[in-house]
């Protein structure tokens, strides 16, 4: 049964075209939760102009104005309130949130750059990674981001058979395990299995219908649906926190060692 | 024997410190294959101000101005000489390249949004991807970048341990089989195995004058070297272009099972 207690939902999407499948998602999506009562945030990032890329004006000020390094400028500023306002924006989106949901055009098996320069910028070091100082300590299913729930919602070129287990192009799951793995549960996130539109270029009208019913369902499900089984860091299968002990998954190797079967 | 044949080699990189340790090793890259005889070309992507985001300027004129489809776009603007200047010079560079390096920390377990803007930009439909105007005739093994070979160099804040075969991170080449499978080979090229610098955020001179050494050892390889072996798509062991042969690493999925054992 669905949940009905009332949530923050915070939408990332990154595609220009008001016509286009991925922006018809984030529609239904915000009719869908907020008829269930939940509050829907949006980040619109070609809508808002996001700065893609994570430079030197990432920093007010520096830690060390001769040598930018990222990592240190992200913890400086992070730490000392000294980020640019769109990061900040954006992070206060995040705290707020008890889901989140990227939507996006898969583009090369990844991110358009658009997303992904929100990655770079707003995952702050001491945030969603390097938490509380204590180095890799707090990571994997741990961490800034814990307690929320984390979604991909992709519209795919090709056919699903491409991405099949034995597909040419690897398991959709797979290619996207950087990212599900790495960059959502990696902060502590619990990631839901990705929603997929495949042969998003031609969509027909009855195909549309079946893909916003399928879509719907997972939304209704957010709350509730069995998150990816990805392995915490800290809950024993990783013993010294860098690989697998010998008894998890004996003698496999590979990402899918890091899923719980 | 390394080949004394020369040749063209374009780096590609996405840093914009010039004492990064992706610097050092663009710089060690061009005195040593220069020092072969190779002509190099450098594509400094944060000194050259890249535009990452790709989107509707993109499009000098449109195929259809009321609705931006961006692979009908793509295919129109390369069909038609319509690209952006910056566009064209790339794809210049990489007609006359032998071999690409593109040289990047690793953010996230993938691209800096500044580097994946360059492909995204860059890798138009017609010549990276729908080649020869034949859907996916030619792909993986066979299109528009054929005969050239790729390599990727990635610096990586964690230690190697986190990305061996058991470790936590996933390994490294499966968290890079998007790029190197899905971006490079895809369009044709041969892909070597990665050089990766761990825990690139201290290297003192010790370690540095090592990692210099396995990196020249690598440029001097880089035309002699065996790439990653991955199954072309024509070459019989995907008889329907989507998925393995029955008889291909029977009972296999995943990524590794495209590549021959």
């Amino acid at each position: 049964m669905p949940s009905t207690t009332r949530k923050n939902v915070l939408l990332v999407y990154a595609h220009p075209e008001p016509t286009s499948a991925t922006r018809h998602l984030v529609e239904i999506a915000i009719q869908t939760l907020e008829a269930q009562g939940h509050t829907v945030t949006l980040s619109d990032l070609y809508g808002m102009g996001w700065k893609a890329v994570f430079d030197a004006n990432d920093f007010r000020t520096r830690v060390n104005p001769e040598r930018l390094a990222f990592i240190d400028e992200s913890g400086h500023a992070y730490a000392t309130g000294s980020q640019t306002p769109d990061v900040e924006r954006e992070q206060a989106k995040l705290r707020a949130a008890d889901a989140v949901i990227l939507l996006f055009p898969l583009w090369w098996f990844g991110m358009p750059a658009m997303m992904k320069g929100w990655i770079d910028r707003v995952w702050a070091f001491g945030l969603a990674y390097g938490y509380q100082g204590a180095g890799n300590a707090y990571r994997y299913g741990e961490g800034g981001f814990a307690g929320k729930r984390a979604m991909l919602a992709v519209t795919v070129g090709g056919p699903q058979i491409d991405y099949s287990a034995r597909g040419i192009n690897g398991p959709l799951e797979q290619l996207l395990f950087p990212i599900t793995h790495g960059t959502l549960f990696f902060p502590g996130m619990q990631v839901l299995p990705t929603f997929a539109t495949y042969n998003a270029a031609r969509i027909d009208a009855g195909r549309m219908a079946a893909i916003e019913s399928a879509w719907r369902t997972s939304l209704r499900d957010l709350f509730d649906a069995a998150p990816i089984a990805f392995r915490t860091q800290n809950g024993g299968d990783y013993p010294d926190r860098h690989v697998l002990a010998e008894a998890v998954a004996p003698g496999r190797t590979g990402l899918e060692a890091h899923i719980k079967t």
